[in-house]
């Protein structure tokens, strides 16, 4: 398993253990974590920290040179929020976890110019099923709907 | 003057008087001011606070049917990532100040049904042409440029 994956991954786990919407993510630049993080709807009362704008803030400010050279990896299909931002910062590579539960903007990433995998780990999926099975209103409310 | 864009207005204002870059928004349902805020990079430190950011994470955690009867009011064209936070709510409806100075992702809005009204206010284009001249490179870094 890559390691940033794998340490999104436990930025999810974390956030499930705190009673959390299990979404993680890492900002990586130049094989170093910049920023980590993971959805705080519940524990922050948050509706802008998804996993991923929690790791972007996390890493700080930084100069455009940074994120241009930098992936984003997460544990989900990215939302329109959180794909913006990625457009916002020019990222150019984005490394996500799963898409069977969620179908985020990785059209409108790739017509923009932006690398995307989708690794389609098992793990990420079971641990997003269980959870929106368990928890079907804070998913909805999280996703918008 | 509409109240809501002058509240918005008087956001961007306070951002300024705090050293910060001045662009101010409110979301507004049903007549109602539900929140408020303005960009707090500097502030914060923050690369997620812009001012639609803020104002949404001020409103806290609402329901999809909240937002969508709801109107966001921006002093500034709406960047990537706050356009994508307006798709991902399903907000239906954007009032902007101006566009002259910053031209966000407006089209991609319209073409996913957002209803955009731009009000080009030259109190607006004033404000953020100054701050613009005056600290370029932090307005730079604010657009991922």
């Amino acid at each position: 398993m890559d390691r940033f994956m794998q340490a999104a991954i436990e930025e999810a786990r974390q956030g499930l253990a705190e009673g959390g919407i299990p979404i993680g993510s890492v900002l990586v630049h130049r094989e170093q974590i910049l920023g980590r993080g993971h959805n705080r709807r519940v524990q922050a009362g948050s509706s802008v920290l998804h996993g991923e704008m929690d790791a972007l803030e996390s890493a700080g400010r930084q100069p455009a040179a940074v994120y241009r050279n930098s992936t984003l990896y997460t544990t989900l299909s990215p939302c329109a929020m959180c794909s913006g931002a990625i457009l916002l910062y020019g990222i150019p590579r984005v490394v996500i976890g799963e898409n069977r539960t969620f179908l985020g903007e990785e059209e409108l990433l790739r017509a923009r110019g932006v690398e995307v995998e989708v690794m389609q780990l098992e793990e990420c999926i079971d641990m997003m099923k269980r959870f929106i099975e368990a928890s079907p209103e804070l998913w909805n409310e999280d996703i918008g709907e």
